[in-house]
């Protein structure tokens, strides 16, 4: 891992872009950290680092605040990484379902997520190494947001993850539903309940399917991307009991 | 409405208990409000007034911490109150088919629930009428928890409750649901999603329903009983949001 540039944002968070095997990555670190701080895992959606940039430095800024490093790197096929060939097919075929009406196939959303998670999930883990040997930095580590599958398979897989904040906006694998049932740490769920390109039905019986002793579903109101403020502090507090 | 006892709590909560047109009913206030106080109706469950009594001063001293005056009222047949003839025929069949693992009836679910809300709601309409004449309570007013099917008729048809905290963990008739299409206060729905005992689809159904710009719904693990502390605290900041 090194770091390509650094700047202290106006609120004194310390963000540095990296570089890891060839990924590039943002870190954030609060302020002033006395003591190494707990990490949160910033997941994003393909849409790349550079445009979802605004809406990862605004988590970042409030997981800084409540005294967590966080980090995001690009996932796989996004940004300035080598386009995913199968995806392109799938996502064209996604749009052609949702355009006509029709449920999106299995298929399909197997086609579209179950690589991606494949190459992303041991991508995370790498980054986890890096992360957790820097100083400053320190467990436990949650992750929060981005593509679900790809939450829940890291929470399935990774045991140095203490909690998960998922958002259950993007289309779910029957896999990882099974999945969802070997997971056992504390799970926090947002769903937007009018979300119109989501699969309710698949969110709920995803949240169903975890193992864990501890989880929330909070479901709101708002579409796709209006996640009301309250539900965010109901995130933040999340990872404030299980982080800290 | 005549008050029959006074005393202070340990908190500086004053406790009143009253009756009104033969319905018992207990009041609580805040120790210091130097201006009228919103209300928070404190909806409870046939186990009448008594056996509910921890549990409703718990939710009474901290809606008294939070600023707000907060009521309870003996439901029809429970308590003191003379016992619904038709009631006793419905629960018995509601204890066999459970105990039998089978699903309970529609018509049982009616005979149950429906004539108990078409009593119940009126006597907290006129309940609400004397409240809101005393000094040192205004509006707005909440109702919260307590059998569902009562919060949603009286959210239905009430027009001085400004938001309705709900908690899904007792049967709901189909027609209750289809009266949920006529709500359009804010509303925010508790289920427990292992709450053997309860019908989680019918939930799920219900919230669907709700008419509401803003409904929120949040699920947790513990059973009937056990709602978690951050549940409870998120239902306080509901009513924060729209009762100030």
């Amino acid at each position: 891992m090194h770091f390509t540039s650094e700047q202290r944002l106006d609120d004194g968070t310390l963000e540095r872009a990296f570089v890891l095997d060839g990924i590039p990555g943002i870190l954030w670190t609060p302020a002033s950290a006395p003591v190494p701080v707990p990490l949160i895992l910033l997941g994003q959606t393909p849409l790349g680092l550079g445009t979802m940039y605004p809406r990862l430095v605004g988590r970042a800024r409030r997981a800084a605040a409540d005294g967590f490093a966080s980090a995001a790197i690009e996932l796989p096929g996004s940004g300035e990484r080598p386009r995913r060939a199968a995806a392109g097919q799938a996502r064209a075929e996604v749009r052609r379902a949702m355009q006509a009406g029709e449920p999106v196939g299995e298929e399909t959303v197997d086609a579209l997520i179950l690589p991606l998670v494949d190459k992303a999930v041991p991508e995370w883990q790498a980054a986890l190494d890096a992360l957790l040997a820097l100083p400053g930095i320190d467990g436990p580590v949650g992750y929060s947001g981005g593509v679900i599958s790809i939450g829940v398979r890291l929470a399935a897989v990774e045991p140095r993850l203490a909690a998960a904040g998922l958002f259950a906006g993007s289309l779910v694998p029957r896999a990882i539903i099974e999945e969802a049932r070997r997971v056992t740490i504390p799970v926090h769920v947002l769903l937007q309940w009018d979300d119109e390109g989501n699969d309710r039905q698949a969110a709920l019986d995803l949240f169903d399917a975890f193992g864990s002793k501890e989880k929330s579903l909070y479901a709101n109101m708002g579409g796709h991307t209006g996640v009301p403020e309250f539900a965010g502090e109901a995130a933040a507090q999340f990872f404030d009991r299980h982080l800290k």
